[in-house]
């Protein structure tokens, strides 16, 4: 089944629209053809509504949202819902700032969202409507664990439920859930957390799996993650090979995203449902 | 003849201002950098005119463009006509969203463009006035092939001439033309599509090229086109050799455009005049 | 005494609030985590008031600088002050146009820098409210040479008296002074220069420094440009071994911060106190 997730973005190239920061959006445009979709960016509103519009998937991510960026995510998410697009939340730093924070939610209220992908801070923050995010990354107290696992997997169920979403938290753990089933997802390497931007590299992947597989966006979301994950594992592989640091393993991840194909995919996956 | 371009690149260093996107523009700084120029990123309107005055040449690249930037592309772009500096313009995405065509042609009206490089879709944008450009890649119905490239030279001299301006069109094989003579090129690799902003770092390129070239344009933008070709098939080749992926291909790129040297040049173009 | 600064950082994980370009802006979030630091963007100003309140450093970098960002700027900067956090100022381009110049200089006026990084053209230019900053590289009129050196490291003490700032000027060779002492350093490669954003990266690295090492700005700066200048002859090795270009050099200038250990540092630093 998942394989054929995977076909699926190969064979349809889905384009993504990202509204997404510019610390990190080279990657993300990479790691989108890496994995078989195509990008577009666009965040004037005179130009992203009518782009999002020739898309089939739409990232909204405000890792470095400003007043101009935040009108256009509300005008291009509105108009992809009427055309029924994906749309993807990435809430960076929500909880770190009050503008963050409120943007997250009035998002929430205006725009519909199929999935909703954060670190553990961000999403309890969705979830609380305040937070303890440290920055941008998730604050260690928070972290899922195999002694909160259940507790955590409850929580994702309910915060589906009440978003009408599919929640995606990554960590050490990776969790994907929709009200009624989870994901549990052991793919990944810590070194992930050495490279800026992984999470909004993450959101693309999401979006492009589920903008080729409409009708299943939550294994769509599960095989995103498990992908991700596995390309982290194959590319630290060759950073202890080569011997060389952080900004290699970036290039390897990208470049094992580039290359994954089913049988891997299919051989690697380490995901359990709930 | 093209060995001497290149070198006048090298000897001149020549300072590039870019008003471009935020996808592309951190490899678009260093591959100027590699082929021989120097870089430098100046958007806002009092801040960009003047800076545009200490530089050789403007590239104009529209895509991520906004209310703010636009107004910018054209005050600069008409201090560096008044200033004989070449102008380069880049419609990213022309045809894909009413203000990037709307921007194109403004741009067309008031600024004189020594050179305007695309992919075929948005070409045939500037050309109709309406495009069917899918997101910022070429349609594949416009594909340039050998059977229609007799067509599409004769096309491209007359956009040349109805516009003042050398026409670069870039695709499986490429174009340089203007109103009289045309290049066909055909080198590259088609990997180089697998890396966002290769389009972007060509235009800079061929900005570099023509500043240090500034009696003979047309050459400068072919010996750029092939130049860049040249490191597309060098970057595959070490692809092949250390079984890497896309990722890999960018770094392998601009390595090869920073290691590129005339003789090389010389002896790995694929060009042919018509 | 230099290893218990880079323990530090790496103890410390500072978080450092950087309002700076799009041009290099991922390298600085990458060398961030590199060096041991934690990066986090922000340039709203209803957004990077509250985000510096929660890093310790801020860096304030005008390579980009719009109207937007450069109030963003004064305000952050204010606030940092009221917070006593170390605020980096890194003048790109300080000379090339009356908008960095004047907005240098109000900066200055308004905001209290802990340290000032840039190149000599850069830095002449705040010292002399006028300069002749070719592009964003310093003028080769400008270099600091060993017959210049003397001078140069009064010129830097007494800009540091009279800003109150640590000053670092980066080359061929680099000085990091206050009003006392100087360090002069010896350490760094000249294909530094070959990639866009190592002064950037190296005023974000010395940011960290300083967030990690409250007490001792001089020591920690000082530390920091030698170790970053260490990792840039060690990527050189690199670049050698492998027969690679100036995309896989910037791969390894991060990759060796990535693994920089305190002996290694303590064992490599060309560092001599005046």
């Amino acid at each position: 089944m998942f394989e054929s997730i995977l076909k699926n973005v190969h064979e349809k190239t889905p384009l993504v629209h990202c509204i997404t920061n510019y610390v990190t959006v080279n990657d993300v445009a990479n790691i989108l053809l890496a994995c078989g979709g195509s990008p577009i960016m666009a965040d004037d509103e005179k130009d992203a509504v009518e782009i999002t519009s020739i898309c089939n998937a739409l990232v909204i991510n405000i890792g470095t949202l400003n007043e101009r960026t935040i009108a256009t995510m509300f005008k291009t998410g509105k108009k992809a819902n009427e055309l029924s697009h994906p749309v993807i939340l990435d809430p960076v730093g929500a909880g770190a700032s009050k503008l963050r924070t409120d943007t997250t939610f009035k998002l929430l209220e205006e725009v519909k969202f199929s999935i909703i992908r954060g670190n553990i801070s961000e999403i309890k923050t969705v979830y609380k409507g305040s937070g303890t995010t440290k920055g941008v990354d998730a604050d260690i107290s928070d972290a899922v664990t195999e002694e909160n696992l259940d507790e955590t997997i409850s929580f994702a169920k309910e915060l589906s439920s009440k978003t009408n979403a599919i929640i995606v938290i990554t960590g050490a753990i990776d969790i994907v859930a929709d009200s009624n089933k989870a994901y549990v997802i052991r793919n990944g390497h810590q070194m992930m957390s050495m490279v800026s931007g992984t999470g909004c590299m993450l959101t693309a992947i999401v979006a492009a799996y589920c903008a080729a597989n409409p009708d299943n966006h939550l294994d769509a979301a599960a095989a995103a993650v498990s992908a991700f994950g596995l390309c982290g594992e194959l590319a630290y592989e060759k950073v202890v090979k080569n011997d060389t640091g952080t900004s290699s393993y970036r290039t390897y991840l990208i470049d094992a995203m580039s290359k994954l194909d089913a049988k891997t995919l299919k051989g690697g996956m380490k995901i359990e449902s709930r």
